[in-house]
């Protein structure tokens, strides 16, 4: 069994592109991923999971058809199965999303902005 | 659809009880729980659920029958299901678990230390 905690400034210090998502721990059948966004990203929904959004560093906000959150550092924010939502963020947000293994980044959206799946770091 | 963040600090402000986790999301059938911790738990598994560790403040410590896992702010590790852990810490330390709901804090070890599930905050 590996006992080395998992860190993610030093994790966040290995990859530098945005909206691809990385792998850094599973639990059960759910992946904690690390991920850098900066701009805009495109409006999708996860028709079989919740998705929860965690700020580590910077800032972002997510639209909602309905309204709009705004996450700092030390903020969490789960996106119920279903709900169209469309992260944003003015600079650089390191952000941990919890999800179920196998959930694709703009769901069922698809497009350019879609990224690989099952990439760890 | 509740739009507001889920603060850590404002949360961990509103109870101040050892080894008693508070509920503050669910993803799915999985509970975000925080937790203070301070002193010696006792050995305990979750036979049905790895669960996840994830230091906000302060330091801790989680034995395992064959090492020792020493866990700071921004660090990670998750507790495959059945492998007997022990935590610790020797300073107030605030942590968060993620876990399938209705995981019980002392597992299959019971005693005093064994806190009410299904508590928010």
């Amino acid at each position: 069994m590996d006992r080395r905690p998992i860190n993610f400034a030093e994790k966040f210090s290995k990859f530098s592109d945005h909206w691809a998502p990385k792998i850094i721990a599973q639990m059960n059948d759910y992946h904690f991923k690390l991920v850098k966004i900066q701009g805009e990203f495109v409006w999708h929904s996860h028709a079989d999971t919740d998705e929860v959004f965690i700020v580590i560093g910077g800032e972002m906000k997510i639209h909602l058809r309905d309204g709009e959150v705004n996450l700092r550092p030390g903020e969490l924010f789960v996106i119920p199965r279903g709900v169209e939502h469309k992260p944003w963020a003015a600079g650089e947000c390191k952000i941990m999303l919890v999800e179920s293994a196998g959930t694709i980044n703009t769901g069922d959206a698809g497009g350019p902005k879609t990224a690989a799946d099952g990439v760890w770091v």
